[in-house]
């Protein structure tokens, strides 16, 4: 009998690459909340380096960082679908893009916040070239770029409005656009959808605290 | 006929995993050095998001990110011996510490270096634990996770000339140590081994120019 856990934090992009993972793959899992400002004992236990959900409790071995957790489920859950492609060339190419990251730049303050923000934007250039003619960061179909590039769907709206600065512009990334829609039509993602005001309310007080 | 080239530079620890990695899958393959100060066209096309090496061009396809290309060579040339080992179990836990990155330290400086090397030591405190009582950090056999912590063989001595933290001290780490004298004993490691002076000069430099 498989027991999973996984520790989750409500307003993590990285939790919900691997919700969304579990979700896809079929697993049932257990939800271990933890509180930000508390952290359990267990999540200090299981994650001494970074102690930060999300933590994959595998019948009681921790896996942890979210990449590293996406690759894990895709080994050990084979079915129904890998997220990973075959062919070593298309693995190390979405493995490259999934380590992409400008997440932070919305916690930046003046001449590092409007650095950050052109840096956000040529980065968002990059995975918008990414999509070329194909539905999906990963192809024809949903996969583990999909999966690492998730959070932009939901957060950039609430992002937007906290920094003032258009992620998501029609104009600007329009394939990005589309693509959010689509990822927008799959269940598991459409289930596990945050709230876009909580988020807003969430991500305006972290700019807030990192600005003091 | 394969064509493998490798775009390197003389000092980087990054690089140091790849030429490893290639020489110990007895790999043939074409070096191109590159200038930190003035880097090629090719470069900057095959590796437009970072424009630093190691890129590694396979049939004329760029592959980038040390730790990725890792992996590409692992998937890519089978033989003689994997670095990852086949338990998904295993594989999450050598990526992850593979990606456990206490490098920069040494380029800080006043109150955020003494912070950086507190940081620092505590990291080689968990990758001594790593070493439990076995020979290699991926186990008795010479792995991904020794090919991602090399550079902290032959780049300690000069790191420690040029900050005055010891790292690999007998003391404090007698497993690393054990295990850097293992790390020397194999050919490929051994014969790019990179003169120490010369590192040190490299080092204190990058220090004074990142100090201004």
């Amino acid at each position: 009998m498989e027991k999973v856990k996984l520790f989750t934090t409500w307003s993590s992009p990285f939790v919900k690459r691997v919700t969304w993972a579990l979700k896809l793959k079929g697993i049932e899992y257990e939800i271990i909340h933890e509180d930000h400002a508390n952290k359990s004992p267990q999540l200090l236990k299981y994650n001494p380096v970074y102690k930060k959900a999300p933590v994959l409790l595998h019948n009681e071995t921790p896996i942890c960082d979210s990449l590293v957790i996406l690759e894990y489920i895709d080994e050990t859950w084979k079915d129904p679908t890998p997220f990973l492609p075959q062919d070593p060339l298309r693995r190390a190419n979405e493995r490259f893009w999934a380590k992409f990251a400008f997440y932070g730049y919305y916690k930046k303050q003046g001449k590092d916040q409007d650095e950050a923000k052109d840096t956000a934007l040529a980065r968002l250039r990059h995975v918008e070239q990414l999509l070329n003619e194909s539905k999906f960061l990963s192809g024809e179909r949903l996969g583990f770029l999909d999966l690492a590039f998730g959070w932009l769907a939901d957060y950039s709206r609430p992002l937007e409005v906290v920094t003032g600065l258009k992620l998501l512009d029609e104009d600007s990334f329009p394939k990005l656009c589309s693509w959010r829609n689509r990822l927008l039509e799959i269940h598991a993602i459409k289930e596990s959808w945050p709230d876009q005001e909580t988020l807003m309310v969430r991500f305006q007080k972290i700019k807030e605290t990192t600005s003091k």
